[in-house]
């Protein structure tokens, strides 16, 4: 029986808003906005979109009012009081009020600030410019809109059936995933895949197929509005803003080669056990974990997010260990370019040798991979990042070249004042 | 939004009825249906159900009760008026006013007759008795509710996206088997599935899919409901059920033949065009060609539904050489073990040569082959067949002797009248 009122109900939309929640974000964000808030509340940064796969030509697929419509229903969004009461009354990672009242209240009256949009070369210039705790919170609503513009735009001519079919054969390859997880013994693994998800209702049905499909391997997603909805465990730290733009602020080299470190000292004022996680690659590896100082050794774990995996851990177990730490008590989170038989192999390396997680994205929530005629749903490599701190410009080195941001005078400096020598290209796929 | 009046609404519901029309049924059922009721009203059948299947113990798969609680639900079904409207106005093959308003008088006022169960060896010995009219529509709804059965208590333990990613499994086989099928020039072909249906709810969409995915190439569907719901035209002519009463009641070995011969005139003088189609095999296809009348020669076209496909269309358009007619003029209707494999072959060897069309069942409507461990979703081979008229058993030779039913000396006094000797044997798999 067709519900009338809300047939008619939905037919009075203006449009299908794919982000209808300030919290249909990744935790992390949320995290890292206090920390912001409380640390550098003035600083004015830059977020700029950026589309690695220049093959997809967005802007001649997405049509420029669905995306302006879709920006402004973001400008038009608050914290509902269910989702101010989820963070506040909420316990995460065993911690009650995580997120502190200042904060709370400051976040309940947000607005996201305004956006600038062009088009040039097939692509659109997205960019979001004000105050940092602000701005910082555009990053994965633009990534969403537009992964899901996309979506739309492939999907758009497809017949009724023929699209059950595609969400078919999608669902399949996502519980064939599942189906290999949950033998590996003693996995976990979260979703990851809020910002290059397929779609929202998609990532949604991700995520609890996991979860009925993993069952305790499952250990929650990155998106609080999931989260929150499905009841699960919201999950994330921090990421390489932070770095990144301490590091843009400092005037001098010496000051710049602390930056790191100082993000981290200020992240360990405000968090313990497992949120203390080391992002070390913003600036190479190598050189971060050999200058780090010793109460660093002393965290929970390290999340590896660019470089070869396997080295990457490699490198942190021999870190730990000639720190005096035992690294079985020690946590490697493996989040970069995870697919099945990588989680299985990294599972079988380093299972026992340390605890091992994994936050899986691209590849768990937009796996439409040879589903439709020219892979035109493949997924692609769209990052939003900040671009500029105070006017002054930012930079990402990482452990793979082919994920280096910035002037290339700033990467040159940055790679000297860290000792980041010859680094392995591996491509980027998504 | 959850309506909750229907939620309420279905909450009421005693039992989920498979059957829930008397036109979810096949279309040739009611036109023979029809032909019996102004022939042979008196006539006083029994059907039982087969299965020739035997692994697949369904007593121990289904419980008695549910069963009883579906088979009493379809004795409580009459026809509404939609359905009485829909049959008596509706234009089938091109007729209006196929059914007649004596008969259609007296289906409005039917009920089903009593039906008798009793387990034996892990089976249902499930028996219908009474005039052949009444009797002879309880074929169809027997089988579904059957099948649609078993697969209920496979799929009761299963969790809920595991049941979704079933589904998108199945939908996945039906699609990439549209997608060979669409490739095919001139193809025709109907659904012939409801008797060993998954479920009801899932021919309908695999009759939907057909219908969007193969769109001319799908001239309609067998099932009366789904015809009617989803406006496609109802497919069907007769089947062996008349031919092997007619010759039970026979008293001579001259009478008896003479009765396939007798049925089709009797069902000449009732239809013409896309009706007349021969269905030869019952007692075995070379002797009923051979001995055929010319005017058999005349009709439309030539059902094959047991031996050897390929052999049977080559016999046919011999035959219809041999009579003087040209087989290009002539429809041959392949009907038995499906597959798209078989479609493919089928097609390519005959097209040109006659006009070709498939009605498939099976294998579109129940091919949940290797989705569930054990494949214990399998299609599996029961039937629903007349075993005595009047206190006599009835005959089926078939072009495949595996599918030869009847009492042993009545087996044998049959072949020797219709001069049937050796056979090959093919499997009977569906």
């Amino acid at each position: 029986m067709v519900d009338i009122a809300t047939r008619v109900w939905n037919h009075k939309w203006k449009i299908d808003p794919i982000v209808r929640s300030l919290i249909d974000t990744d935790f992390y964000k949320l995290l890292m906005c206090q920390s912001v808030f409380r640390q550098r509340p003035h600083v004015q940064v830059t977020f700029s979109l950026i589309n690695r796969s220049t093959q997809v030509r967005l802007a001649d697929l997405v049509d420029e009012g669905e995306l302006r419509e879709q920006l402004d229903h973001v400008r038009s969004l608050s914290l509902s009081r269910g989702e101010s009461t989820w963070m506040r009354g909420n316990t995460f990672y065993g911690k009650r009020q995580m997120f502190g009242a200042e904060f709370m209240d400051w976040f309940e009256q947000l607005r996201l600030p305004p956006y600038h949009l062009e088009k040039r070369d097939g692509q659109y210039e997205l960019t979001f410019e004000g105050s940092w705790p602000e701005v910082m919170l555009w990053e994965i609503p633009a990534l969403s809109i537009l992964m899901e513009l996309r979506s739309r735009a492939v999907l758009r001519d497809m017949g009724r059936f023929e699209l059950q079919v595609l969400y078919a054969r999608a669902m399949t390859k996502v519980w064939e995933k599942v189906e290999c997880l949950r033998t590996l013994d003693g996995l976990r693994l979260a979703d990851f895949g809020t910002r290059r998800r397929h779609s929202f209702l998609w990532q949604d049905w991700c995520v609890q197929a996991l979860e009925e499909g993993l069952g305790g391997a499952f250990t929650g997603t990155s998106n609080c509005l999931i989260a929150k909805n499905r009841d699960m465990e919201a999950i994330g730290t921090n990421a390489h803003e932070l770095p990144m733009v301490y590091a843009a602020l400092t005037d001098t080299d010496a000051a710049l080669r602390q930056a790191p470190y100082d993000v981290l000292a200020g992240w360990q004022a405000e968090h313990d056990g497992n949120l203390r996680i080391i992002l070390p690659d913003t600036f190479g590896t190598p050189g971060f974990l050999a200058g780090a100082p010793n109460w660093l050794a002393g965290w929970t774990g390290i999340r590896i997010d660019s470089g070869d995996p396997a080295t990457g851990a490699e490198n942190a177990i021999a870190w730990w260990q000639s720190r005096g730490e035992d690294p079985r008590d020690k946590l490697v989170i493996f989040s970069d370019g995870l697919n099945v038989d990588k989680i299985i192999e990294l599972h079988a390396q380093f299972r026992g040798r340390v605890r091992v997680s994994f936050g899986w994205g691209t590849m768990l929530t937009n796996d439409f991979i040879g589903l439709v005629p020219d892979d035109a749903l493949a997924p692609f490599s769209l990052v939003c990042k900040a671009v500029a701190a105070d006017g002054r410009p930012t930079v990402k080195l990482s452990d793979n070249p082919n994920k280096a941001m910035g002037p290339v005078e700033e990467v040159a400096r940055y790679k000297r004042v860290f000792g980041v020598g010859a680094q392995a290209g591996v491509e980027v796929v998504v």
